[in-house]
């Protein structure tokens, strides 16, 4: 069995319930590390994280029990050897819409012969000289389905060897099928997209992961065929539980609630 | 009537629902700051903050609609005035055990001729030449009680003029005491301390800020007298929020939940 | 009218005062947001900034009475998603030289159906529930014209939907022309290659911006059309009164001014 | 002739020309570094810096012909030792008011046998074996002169040995005096004392430095013999600037100037 | 056994194999971490460390095999409070010359009833309610004996409880005797020093820590007594080995080797 | 000559020994800038290093006797044009692998007419107003050559106009043969490779660089024909002294050496 917690539950069959990183701190971070996730992602496409936050994250996240993987901001060979090199176990990858671009990702990550990463795992591969010739097996390769022409491609999607899973982004998908972006997807226009994804991710043996606002909608969707849960993130968790508490302080003062409250749970 | 929110709640006799910021990001703190709370405490005593998170944190805060105060690591005047000179509209201060230690403090938040506060306002008099002239006025002054000595002294204490309120430190306040620290008190040793530092407080016309735990421990604070109630802090709301959310998604799934999860509600 | 400032200065037919950010501190940011522009620019691309020190000047200027925006280093989706989520009210992008390429940069951000921005607008939406909804008419896309290939190409650009304004850099143009890059251009070949681009983009309804050394040279095209001036930028500012002051200085004690200074006003 | 170039000036009867860092950017110090300054002072009291700042800004410096002092945010020997440690070549102490506080600067900046400087000049003594047998003749000590109690003491400041200059902070004397805090001094009360201060001083001599708001008032303490003086700050010289830029635009603009500007200048 | 690397060495006889960190980066720290110390020291003394540098190092030793202590810059309860709460495992202060300020060194380290150390465990009681329980027998606490005065006043010192271990300096002990700053020290004159401490901390059953050069330095040490022993530091690693190399590379073209090259190994 | 050493030791006809800088600490980066080397390459690749590190390393090392360069993360204009205004003096840019590839970079690196590099030399052209007329002849473009394509291309690539040298990457171009990664290529294939390089070189008056393990391994390429040699990088001179360090204790202590150690020397 993989020594990475992820790859684990797949091979068993389970589903994944994973936290999502988007406040720039290495101490939120080992907080969530230490909460019962199966892994974390930190987001450098939405969340406000750069390489600057990444490494201090990854390197607190090492002593927690979680797979620690990256949304990279854009399929782009330079910033997804960086996150790997760096120590992510994983790459979900924005926006890949074809099979070319699920191609460009894969030669990303992957050594040759497979692909094109450039050696150098200065985190990764530290005090693991046999590091380059696990690191195709290990890393968790997960383009982002997120567009109508994306679900359009998905059996060429599906052709490309090398993905491990798909990540589903339900705003964007949204968006882009003209529906409003919602944190628990429940148009059928958008649930018909998600079945065509897992149908066709299911024959070619390939896992599918979701984001999602609450554990209800999470729980669901892991019933439609989901082995990947984000639940999700760190700003909003932390947004939330303020909202709740200044509610319960102003019920019990007999104030009004404030209003215009942050919503930051993108 | 005072432009600070903080002042403004305790010149209509209300009670001040106060947030705390142990996380070291500046992001964190905006949500916080959308969050409806009245005032917000940056931690650098406990928190994991000091003043390279400080400055950008209450840069973030200037557009929040919140009294922005800190609470410094130690009476010691050198980081004192960086905060007021940084912008904090008030000072909370561990440890002030003797009316001495108090005068101290005042010596340090206030200019001459009261204090001995060294000019140059270089944040907090930004636009505002006559800073000089009203800081003295604006400045919230409030020492921490929180041993049984400062218990002890409460009467000296009160006595020095330019306080303006006492923090009253619960978990430092039981240890002292010989009891187990506590987030929401309910040991009658601790029960009885914060009765004698809220009726000589009430003689002194000095208001009484506590720590609690829950909004419900905060409630019935305010009950007994408090003005001024923190609820945790930050850094416990990402993780009970967490905690909840990977509960669910366990129990869900049909999982044992984790245990060993973070506790940092300090 | 629109709440942006940028906006309502055009929508009155008036003339932007913009300033340019090249120093990567919030502090100093917040001094240019007090000092009485209308908006200001963080220069992702020639300035000393990048991602991490975007974050907490866009923080700093959520308190000042300025419409931010950020020139990135290059026309590439990551990034500019990156700083629109971040809370960039308007995008400059350097070396747009063809139709193709000012659509890339519309694409990048618009959300659909207009464009393919992601969606997760988690600073720029905070708070804001209907931010996906306004984000369109908000955002404001400004491709730098500065090369002889977009002037060239300037009728073609300009029949790309979306686009507010152009930003027209004079030292790369100059460049380009074969003339020297200077703060104030008044190079005939480069004048003309202004009025192309200030006349084309009358006809299309599109406002034209321009980098500038000085006010005199600022009001001088401002007087040929140009509604949206940038005055040099805080690092010049800086070194400039430096120089001055120690010159002064010099000159009274009766010694040889240095020589070498600081120039970086590029 | 000492290698340090402020004292050079002062060994040839001349007066330094000295900037202040108010800015936390090691890019901000180095374009001051190269306007016609003698020396810098990193203020780590009243500026927006701390020891994160302070390092990269030596290390910026010492490519830039200046020598480089720190005022420290206290008299306190862990940051003393720790700014001397970096690389400061002086030490500006605030608030020295008696012959006890100027002898625990000296200790603090003195090695053995004379003080009890801890022994580590990190960057100090890079490449320099015998820094430590050196760093006595080296380092500059300035304690601040900046209250009525300070002035009346100064006879007994200065029999203290070691002392190689007081640096007079007008401001917080004013105040200290019942007057105004104003950048160039001209409350008589204020100048009566400067008189007391640079007569002790030249009987013992001790070299004296001031802070001033303009090049104008500079000069006119340098005549009255002060040997260093400060102008202003970095701060203050952007914001200056960008108010004359913007001023400038608006009159050309035919618009009312912005009022409420920034004042960062203490 | 104590769940302590250090304690348990000691409880078994051993000697301590400690390394010090003065290079502000985690990931450097990481390095050091995984090349075979029993503990490392990060020193915000006289390394280019403060607590911003601080915390990320404690978060990833956390992940490494080794027991991490702080040496704090000065005997002060607001950094000493600090640097336990983020984690570290134990605190080495500098100059401690009498009983009494080992005897604040001990209150700022241990809770009540013994020491009065202020409570808040943000990162250290991440995970572990019972924290506060055990942290005063699992802190070490370690002043340094560094001068004549200390070593005169041993016994007294060694009457304090509360102390686990010395520290000896031997660059300030022999400047303090007259002797020049030694990295393995041999003056009589401080060997003698060496063993009025190491017979006194034998009898108090006090363990007793040494700084040195080299290991063959540190393994005669260990010889005479000592049971905890620093070699050099981080700096001075990458230093001698780069000057190493670069002697190496001009040798084999013949060249002459540079001069002057860096020293920083204080 | 060139005032630019690297460029100075090749006229002369020498080999540059040069050093590598993973670790993102202007503090490291220092120490090694006075080591000896005649110059340093920051490598945004493969070290852990951004362009938030890259600035300050910049700056501190304006005043260490090295010639200061970068490896950029990929062949992307934005990030290279970023470095080169930052400052850097060189570029070496990673898989190259075709003639376009080749123009691209020259295209980024050169101002026009020959390239498109955007203008705007903030830290490169302070206090040199001609800095834009020299610059084409000064900042040093190194292309690697790490594939087998990229061999196979050599002699055209050679034929792009602009470029000072190769820098063959010894470990990726060993994985694209086929071969392991090894810090000192000992493959015939890649040796082989490395020949049909440096012969094309030769013809084209092009340099050629290798990275090396050691300083034996790189002067045996040296001997080979390679005129610019780098020896491993800081992570590993510290972690191999650590190592060093930690073993001869063990030995001396009568202890089993750690293993599992550290090595990051990629």
């Amino acid at each position: 069995m993989s020594s990475i917690r992820v790859r684990q539950i797949w091979q068993q069959g389970g589903a994944v319930v994973n936290g999502w990183l988007a406040i720039p701190s290495p101490f939120a971070a080992e907080l969530m590390g230490r909460a019962g996730f199966d892994s974390l992602v930190i987001d450098m496409q939405h969340g406000v994280q750069d390489y600057a936050s990444l490494v201090p994250i990854l390197q607190a996240l090492d002593a927690c029990p979680v797979t620690a993987m990256v949304r990279v901001p854009w399929n782009e060979p330079g910033i997804i050897g960086k996150c790997l090199d760096a120590g992510a176990k994983g790459i979900i990858c924005p926006m890949v819409n074809s099979a070319a671009e699920a191609e460009a990702l894969v030669q990303s990550c992957r050594y040759p012969p497979r692909g094109s990463r450039s050696f150098g795992p200065i985190r990764a591969g530290m005090g693991r000289p046999t590091y380059w010739k696990e690191a195709n097996d290990e890393v968790i390769v997960m383009p982002m389905i997120e567009t109508a022409q994306a679900v359009a491609n998905i059996e060429a999607i599906c052709a490309v060897p090398g993905i491990d899973a798909f990540y589903v982004g339900p705003a964007d998908l949204a968006l882009s099928l003209g529906c409003p972006p919602k944190g628990d997807a429940d148009d059928p226009k958008v649930l018909a997209a998600f079945d065509t994804v897992l149908a066709a991710a299911k024959r070619a043996g390939i896992q599918v992961g979701l984001h999602n606002a609450t554990p209800e909608g999470a729980l669901r969707q892991i019933a439609r065929g989901f082995t990947f849960a984000t639940i999700a993130n760190d700003a909003s968790f932390l947004s939330a539980r303020a909202i709740e508490v200044t509610g319960a302080m102003r019920k019990g003062l007999g104030q009004a609630a404030a209003s215009g409250a942050a919503r930051p749970g993108y």
